[in-house]
């Protein structure tokens, strides 16, 4: 199993096509942004994924962005092989972008997982993330 | 009352000063990053202010990234002048910041706030945002 770092000279039609259809488990429904969008210079997010024997089976996002209340990273897209659970590879997944976000310099990562999650957020939690009081509001049409 | 986007071209002294002051009246003890760590333009940032008669008595920013889940802005730092409030400029500020959402092309606007923060939440809301059924977790030490 190997951890590493996507970066825009590692994106071929098999890498997209791989992450594609990993992330069609979460949901077949769910919109999709092409990798050739998002690995591009001015878009500041640290993609890390997992491989194993050359096949991608997770991925995880963190997006950084500074405003006055601090410098912040957003953690999205935490996505695992159907086949390939129970191995810790969310954890070693996460434990790479809190790296990547220490170097990085940040004061904070924030992540939201739906409250019924009770694996992610479990994971989340024994990695030091506590649960704010806040609520997360959302809005689409604008 | 005017409603403006602030550039990298219009940080002086003074705007840093007035920001200041003004994100001080939320909590003196909070984190603040200065304007000019802000205002770069590696940082995708929309950052809204709000002035009357040259004081500058709100400010909004919208941070953008792209993930494979989909185009994002992130709303913070919602801060209207205490002896302002009532006016109107918060909504202001969140129609401004829509707008220029839209001619990015985000698909979704995010934003959080204390579950106890009864008027923030009537503004969200009476604007569109629903909340979602997720909790907002956070890190700081890394």
């Amino acid at each position: 199993m190997q951890i590493e770092i996507l970066r825009p000279s590692d994106l071929t039609p098999d890498v997209q096509n791989q992450v594609a259809a990993l992330y069609r488990q979460l949901n077949p429904d769910n919109v999709q942004r092409a990798l050739s969008e998002i690995l591009v210079p001015q878009n500041n997010v640290i993609f890390v994924i997992c491989k194993i024997d050359d096949a991608i089976v997770g991925t995880a996002l963190l997006s950084t962005y500074k405003v006055i209340s601090g410098y912040r990273g957003m953690v999205d897209d935490v996505v695992v092989d159907a086949t390939q659970r129970g191995k810790g590879i969310g954890r070693r997944l996460m434990e790479k972008l809190l790296e990547e976000g220490k170097k990085t310099g940040l004061d904070e990562i924030l992540l939201f997982t739906g409250h019924h999650r009770a694996p992610a957020i479990g994971l989340y939690t024994s990695m030091g993330f506590e649960l704010r009081n806040s609520g997360l509001y959302s809005l689409k049409d604008f």
